[in-house]
């Protein structure tokens, strides 16, 4: 091939390795796309479960942060999206007693609406784990999991979280 | 006095109480005002004290939270605002081994700005305790307990978090 057509096709695929590295993550199993921009969402509480030495932050987007500020959440409006971010247990080498995040577990969302999600108390479940994202489940039947863990707040919602009181 | 002005009396009156209401809580000593909008920034970390029992949550203004993402933080960039909003440890009646937030204790703040905070290592500090948001400290040598506090991470900025990984 003539150098200047090999150039060109050289660049294609410099152009497009970019964009991969950049697309979404695999929906999940159940058909859940991983929310936009979750990173950039406002907070709701932290909480620390020392079963399985987990450090988490509980984020909300807009219509769950306006709820739990409002104390409007028995139920969530239509359309909160709570997500989880969850680090394993680390230690900090200058205050030993405190609890600081180790490496990244997962992202987990609890997105409502009644109508699409009516078989699991009207919330969508998904995960994806670890910084590469990767969707978990085999199948849909994973949510199975998921709603089952989540009977006993059945009263609050299905949400284990109580917003943290702020001034 | 007639109904009429007594009546636009009271409602001048009925206007300025929330006018009150919402002003902004007091200075800290050291002249430091409470940073506008706060509980809206992105979280740079949670953690867990367990020598005081607190939980915790390190929000950082836009200027942090670029440079946490860059992982640009050896110093942080003039303009960084660290926010530490801290709970005391509650636990969830749902899920016994899980730490929650129960009162809100206060929210303290680091601010980088090297010109006029030259004696405590080009860091603000200053707190407003409670829901009340009452500053922390009878006069501005409250600082010295905060400077020697952080000490011990004098190598990283004297800032005691390290932003949590993040896909």
């Amino acid at each position: 091939m003539p150098l200047i057509p090999r150039l060109r096709q050289l660049s294609t695929f410099a152009l497009l390795v970019p964009c991969f590295a950049l697309a979404a993550p695999p929906s999940a199993p159940n058909g859940i796309e991983l929310p936009s921009g979750y990173k950039d969402w406002r907070v709701i509480a932290p909480s620390h479960r020392e079963d399985n030495k987990t450090l988490r932050v509980i984020l909300g987007n807009d219509v769950a942060i306006k709820a739990a500020r409002a104390g409007d959440t028995h139920p969530w409006p239509e359309g909160s999206i709570l997500a989880k971010l969850v680090w394993k247990d680390g230690s900090h080498a200058a205050w030993p007693s405190a609890t600081v995040p180790a490496e990244f577990v997962h992202a987990e969302f609890m997105i409502k609406d009644s109508a699409r999600f009516k078989d699991t108390g009207g919330w969508g479940f998904a995960r994806w784990k670890g910084l590469d994202q990767v969707p978990h489940g085999s199948d849909a039947s994973f949510v199975n999991e998921c709603f089952g863990c989540h009977q006993p707040v059945r009263e609050d919602d299905y949400v284990f979280t109580h917003p943290a009181r702020l001034p």
